[in-house]
């Protein structure tokens, strides 16, 4: 039997995958701001949050989203369609660069497919810190300059046409193969979704079984 | 039996109470524009737009997300504890009146509890759109002012502190008692949220059969 063509995931799945990765990224990049990519990435960054408090206050992280305009207005077309500039809907704001001076900023969303909206996001944030750090005396720049790391629930195994450099952290909850993911707040009937979950999940044993 | 003092929701029961108002929501109002409040409106925001397209152009419907700092940074406090203003940690933006004007917005959060946080938004909103009509001409004020709309997936029956002006159209998922609302983003161990979500369930209704 082949590859599922579907990966269907239930909200539960989704929870117990980020619950998962919170203790990594506690760990190893100890993030006290969270930038959601909208809309994918609101509900993983909500869900994080419980996970997670910020490593000095111990209080709640903060999130922040942004909106860029495929996910926001052209459904049934992906980056590459595009092929054009990726435009902003919504921004960090008022003052995205005062926000993020000196933070350890969270980057999340729910896939990474192609990585070019990861690197689009990355690049825009880092060019509003940059022009922050201007503003400062040359000797306190290091020292503001804001930690980018990346969350992503699924991390599609396919070749990336986006690029993120190798010195941000980056955290997947999931690796999977480059399959079709449906996810739990895309549906419209949910005990459906959750049925034909159960059953994929059944099947896969089975394959699994006969090896 | 009294009532009991925590109403557990699971994430099935959230997605269902949205699609279940989704119909109303757009017949009677017909959003183009959601404003989520976070972090408890993300979820929110994200599910109904599953069910909802724009009116015009059948497409999804974008989101932008507004943040309050009695959400974000100060965990066990209550709007009425802090009994001072609320700050604004994300607005929408950039050009929040521009982005506005022309639209019906409907403002989303998780929860209507003492309705102060739905008052304040839907005020600050409104003070943004009549500051860009005042750069309009008088006569094209009125077909440009946005019309704002309020949905939240519970309404807590009780005093409400806030007010919001009777001509707001306002959609609640569910009306429910004072009680404590356990959501499913708050938890750690969602199998054991679930299973006493519905120990509930089933308390209840053997109360109900008492009766």
């Amino acid at each position: 039997m082949g590859e599922p063509e579907h990966l269907r995931s239930t909200y539960n799945d989704i929870h117990n995958i980020i619950r998962g990765t919170s203790n990594k990224i506690a760990s190893e990049f100890k993030p006290d701001m969270f930038i959601a990519i909208g809309g994918g990435g609101f509900f993983p960054a909500r869900v994080l949050r419980t996970f997670l408090k910020d490593p000095s206050t111990k209080k709640n992280i903060p999130i922040q989203a942004i909106g860029l305009s495929l996910y926001e207005s052209l459904p049934g077309t992906t980056v590459e369609q595009l092929n054009g500039e990726v435009v902003r809907t919504q921004w960090l704001g008022p003052d995205p660069g005062k926000r993020l001076l000196g933070r350890r900023a969270l980057i999340i969303d729910e896939v990474d497919d192609t990585r070019k909206t990861l690197q689009y996001a990355l690049n825009e944030l880092q060019k509003d810190v940059e022009a922050e750090l201007q503003l400062l005396p040359e000797s306190e720049r290091d020292s503001k300059r804001t930690k980018f790391a990346v969350f992503v629930v699924h991390n599609k195994l396919k070749p990336k046409l986006g690029k993120l450099p190798p010195n941000i952290p980056y955290f997947a909850g999931a690796e999977v193969e480059d399959v079709w993911l449906d996810y739990p707040w895309e549906v419209i009937d949910i005990e459906e979704h959750d049925r034909l979950a159960k059953e994929d999940e059944e099947r896969k044993n089975i394959t699994v079984d006969e090896h």
